[in-house]
């Protein structure tokens, strides 16, 4: 058996998430690229992703692997998978790796982006890729309070309740607040960059929310760190929707 | 009666074009906006634009004007419409002009940009908004060719044929084309900005299509140049589709 990486560019605006939620009537992005993968292969082929991803979160770099009887060379898979694939869903790069490989397990590092539309009105070509919000944010302040969470701590805080996770101790290696200028075409965008060994079940969204409430003056100064320090959902505010994150980068 | 001037950006994907068209089953953007108005003002408003756009293509700032009775200020009326229309359309600005102003009569040129993604895959974030194309173009024999086109020209072989215009002379005052670099973030784009004092029916993506024939080869060197001389629809091989097309700018 052929072990076979790929990586996966998807508009996650018309899927219930990667994987499949019985509560939804919409497909999931895993079960439309094995679908196209049982007709191009005539195998049934069951992939692993580097981790889920929510319904309407986008991937520009999603990372899964699966194993194949098949011959067929990697540039001829590609092309033949990109040809029965919706227009949302796109395989960058197909590669074969070790029988080993693990696209969940052996993924060191996950980069996640969140990104805020921060002007006074919408975005119509950036619809579904941005997330619109239209009150002044101090991106200083947002920088400042988001450093408390660097490093390993327990992201209770910043955990869906209703998720199941026991250990809820993350490390996050990198987050990064960046203001791209007001003068850009397509106006103000406030970039948050969240690199992690592991991410708990909304805690992107979870975190840029409670960054939100920091920047528009809701919290106090210190905020997230006293959030972080409580491990209570409650106090961290509400998430940000799905639209405005995505999948940029796994590393191995 | 005031005369207001409203910049406009749109995701044309969903849309018949700028103008109703009977022969469609979509919207067009002109009866979309002008919908949205007379609920909001209770007046039947009449909109002009600088010109029409086709089915599919984008504007990034497309510019009408229309006359109105309300006093309603220009913010307010901008949150309003923002708030009524859908959200692939998007009032940019708002604001109260001279009565005089003509949004089509008034416009000195107009700017417009066609992207190719020109690299082995397509991309899933950017479905709609580029032209994929698949084969290796030469960007500097396209730039080559394009000089041709500069200045003052009878433009029939880039009109398309079921256009009813009597005059085909037009002014391009620039033609640029840049290839972005392959080692962005969404791969080789090559992008092509067009300004010129008018358009006819289709010359953007005619020129972008003859220009594409000569960057893979099938042109021979000096071809514009004779397409132009031409003055036949014949020679100019097939029209770009819309997708690829937005109208960045409209100068008065």
């Amino acid at each position: 058996m052929r072990n076979l990486k790929i990586i996966i560019e998807y508009d996650g605006t018309a899927y219930c998430g990667w994987q499949v939620q019985n509560s939804s009537r919409k497909r999931s992005i895993q079960e439309t690229i094995e679908k196209a993968l049982r007709k191009i292969l005539q195998e049934n082929i069951k992939i692993i992703a580097s981790g889920r991803t929510d319904a309407g979160v986008h991937a520009r770099a999603q990372v899964a692997n699966f194993k194949t009887k098949s011959k067929i060379s990697t540039d001829k898979l590609q092309a033949a998978l990109n040809g029965n694939l919706p227009k949302d869903i796109v395989i960058t790069a197909i590669e074969e790796v070790a029988s080993g490989f693990h696209s969940r397990f052996n993924a060191k590092s996950k980069l996640y982006r969140y990104i805020i539309l921060n002007r006074s009105y919408p975005s119509a070509l950036l619809k579904d890729k941005v997330y619109f919000f239209r009150y002044p944010l101090n991106v200083a302040l947002m920088r400042e309070e988001a450093k408390a969470l660097l490093g390993k701590h327990d992201f209770k805080a910043f955990c869906a309740s209703s998720s199941s996770a026991k250990d809820t101790v993350r490390r996050i290696k990198k987050i990064v607040v960046k203001s791209l200028p007001a003068d850009s075409k397509d106006g103000s965008r406030i970039v948050i960059d969240i690199e992690a060994n592991g991410f708990l079940y909304n805690m992107v969204r979870n975190i840029t929310g409670a960054l939100v409430e920091a920047g528009r003056g809701k919290f106090p100064k210190g905020s997230l760190k006293r959030i972080l320090a409580g491990k209570d959902r409650k106090l961290a505010g509400p998430a940000l929707p799905a639209c405005g994150l995505s999948l940029v980068q796994v590393k191995y």
